[in-house]
């Protein structure tokens, strides 16, 4: 197999290192000019595209509806509710000028929108028929990073944020946790296939102005944790502050209870993390945008090329051809590896006299030799079958490098290979600042079935600690 | 029919205040807390929603690509093109402080992203093998604006900027053509069923830094014209600012051609303003985010109601079930009709028991009993009916109101009423001076047979003026 483990760092020597070469040389993305932001090439926003349709499609299936707000928050709207002000304002951007002139009152590029939203609800919803009401936007936010890292976390990122107004605590309850499980988790796994661990947030990890804060972590190739997106309740802070409020049937003015929950350009640093290796990307076919490149060898297979393209894409699947004959056949296989195509079918005037081309897997590191009758139905069960190879694969990783302990101390230890389990009881405030100072934080609670806890306090709850990006 | 003249001023009386009524009656937006700042609701953006979804399709078409670029532009990149920064400065929102500091060098808020985009140009192009590079963004962008108005120019509005670069000036503007009519004039007449008279702008009305402009232009309720997306020839001008050069075939340095070009949420305003009429709204069957809706009149008619929507969804319309039976039925209608829903099917215990239903055809303004085993094959057939309708309607109007005259006095005088066509040696600096202070704009030139001049020097240019927002 061509290997190009000499363009890349190698994970085990250097992983930062790594990650930032598979991004260059696979052309997912550029540093921008202004510090902490990020250009996204088309190869990683196409990732990006099929992430966001599937995201989409799930996020609709649950009843919310798109909509755009807008970029700039007036600062008094962050003021109005302390917590948030609080976490938020070592972040902001500020907008002090614009049309040449000094702004009467300073606008801030939204970091996220709760407050903007809030202002919306509390114009919309009048009564009881107005609930749930249930938003959801596809945007950009800014929040002013002091350590960037290119799609982890940017100084601008896209994203979705989603809010929403109930009348009852239980609904909001239930609703941000049918987000979690049924969207988020769902294209993860099954669209990412990346498993995640899914728990509560201790307080000092909450989301500022939240009274929980759910979350999905995935673990990285160096065995960190990686959030992938959170979902929150927000009680009725925002609707405090915000006067979301509405008449109930009995005749009541009730305070209405809001969530929100996100998932950022972040996901994508999750699928390289989680799935690339030594020669570079390894991308699930699901949010592949090349599912399978067809690279004619020399100028007289292309022909034979650009037909089973037709073929493979008329079947269904997102194919390209490599007829860049002119140029050295190594360099261009590298350079498909690098960027993690899951099937590569390469045709030279030897294979096509055989009938026959090689097939690539790259999710499996397999070369064959295939018919070329067989060449189709062998790509679309490809598919199938890589794209659970790589949950596979990061599942077995997964289960292997969560070490259950007992102590915080041996916990400490854990973290420096992978992530612990151990019980929380054993962990408390103070045992997340001895954490803390070893760089360690915890993940999430669970409860001892794996399921969420309907507080920190409940008793025989899980914490998963580690360090993360 | 239900009338809904009371909730709206009529188009005649006040058209700017009808269309301020129909945004807010039919829930498509609201203005923000910043300055000319828009909030898109859900039903507007649900608009924007398929009509970016048509638009990404065609444009992907042409073998852009999608990537994107940061929101945030260092002050000094616009400082590299004259003209672009003299026409833009004045509209900029600019960061001055980050994260609780003073920034180095301000940023700006991309106003376009001709620099941003420019830069990265620069540094990804290096051989006519990288030629062309064709790229698309979609994205929010903020000017800072006078007159701000919902949908038609709004300090912050949502677009898609595509940006290329070419060997050569030929290449250039044959892609930018392309834009402009297989993309852009397609979208507009086929999906929103909006007429536009396609033409390329004088000196005065370029975009600043292009050696070209080229526009579509439509013709509103109320005759005035509104600038739909252009395509601008941006000549070498861009590629010397940002060092956008590349390796020719015969191993010449070579300074790349590029273009730009836009089209946004303005586009949403168009089909308010070309199609609405005075009882509000009237989508196109091909942007309408629900295309019926099924109306049950009582309790005893809404399961009815559902198995009609259920049909109707299992044809490929997108449907919705009015089932709030607690409601007045007249508010109910008078609801859908401001937001120009395609087909209203209503279902009332009488209609059940005769096995029918009403439906009234609002694109039509016609109402007719159908049998229920004839509903769906009625709707079906109804979209792409009415949306030719809307088409011929828009076209009939167009066609109408655009008076041929001779001088720059006649012409002042006939864009009171609509648009005017004139030699274009009749205008000249001077008539364009002089129909500025009447508040005139030359929209656009034409050659006589309709197509695009190469340079607004030729002989027998015609040009369109008019009145526009």
């Amino acid at each position: 197999m061509t290997t190009t483990r000499s363009v890349l760092a190698a994970q085990a020597t250097d992983y930062p290192r790594w990650f930032q070469d598979v991004i260059a040389k696979a052309e997912l993305a550029d540093n921008g000019p202004v510090r902490g932001t990020m250009v996204v090439r088309p190869y990683g926003y196409g990732i990006w595209e099929l992430l966001q349709e599937a995201m989409n499609r799930k996020i609709k299936a649950t009843g919310a509806e798109n909509a755009y707000f807008p970029l700039l928050i007036p600062e008094s709207y962050l003021q109005r509710e302390a917590e948030h002000v609080e976490g938020f304002s070592p972040e902001l951007a500020v907008v002090t000028h614009a049309g040449g002139k000094q702004l009467e009152e300073p606008a801030v590029i939204r970091p996220t929108s709760e407050t903007m939203i809030g202002e919306y609800m509390g114009k919309w919803i009048q009564s009881y028929r107005d609930l749930p009401l249930l938003l959801n936007q596809w945007a950009n936010a800014v929040r002013w990073e002091l350590r960037p890292r290119l799609f982890l976390r940017t100084t601008e990122f896209l994203w979705q944020e989603g809010h929403t107004a109930h009348a009852t605590f239980d609904d909001a309850r239930a609703f941000a946790t049918k987000i979690l499980y049924d969207v988020y988790r769902d294209v993860m796994v099954n669209v990412l296939a990346i498993p995640v661990v899914v728990g509560r947030k201790t307080r000092r990890e909450r989301f500022a102005g939240a009274i929980n804060t759910m979350t999905l972590e995935a673990m990285t190739g160096d065995g960190k944790a990686l959030q992938m997106g959170t979902a929150h309740e927000l009680g009725q802070n925002f609707a405090r502050a915000f006067d979301i409020d509405y008449l109930s049937s009995n005749g009541q003015r009730e305070l209405a209870w809001t969530t929100s929950w996100g998932s950022t350009t972040r996901m994508v640093g999750g699928v390289i993390m989680v799935h690339g290796d030594d020669d570079g990307l390894r991308v699930p076919p699901a949010v592949a945008p090349v599912q399978v490149v067809v690279l004619a060898i020399k100028d007289e297979t292309v022909a034979a090329a650009r037909r089973i393209a037709d073929d493979l894409e008329a079947a269904g699947l997102r194919v390209t051809v490599d007829d860049r004959t002119d140029q050295p056949f190594g360099r261009r296989a590298v350079n498909w590896e690098l960027k993690g195509i899951p099937v590569r079918i390469e045709l030279g005037p030897r294979d096509l006299a055989a009938n026959a081309a090689t097939v690539v897997r790259r999710l499996r590191s397999t070369k064959t030799a295939v018919n070329l009758a067989d060449l189709t139905s062998t790509a679309v069960a490809a598919m199938d079958s890589d794209q659970a190879h790589l949950l596979e694969q990061a599942t077995a990783r997964q289960t292997a490098r969560i070490t259950t302990v007992s102590t915080v101390d041996d916990a400490v230890e854990a973290a420096a290979a992978g992530w612990a389990s151990l019980p929380y009881d054993a962990v408390g405030e103070t045992g997340e600042d001895r954490l803390a100072t070893a760089g360690i934080t915890v993940r999430c609670l669970q409860r001892p079935d794996g399921t969420l806890p309907a507080s920190e306090d409940e008793d025989d709850l899980t914490a998963f600690v580690a360090r993360s990006y």
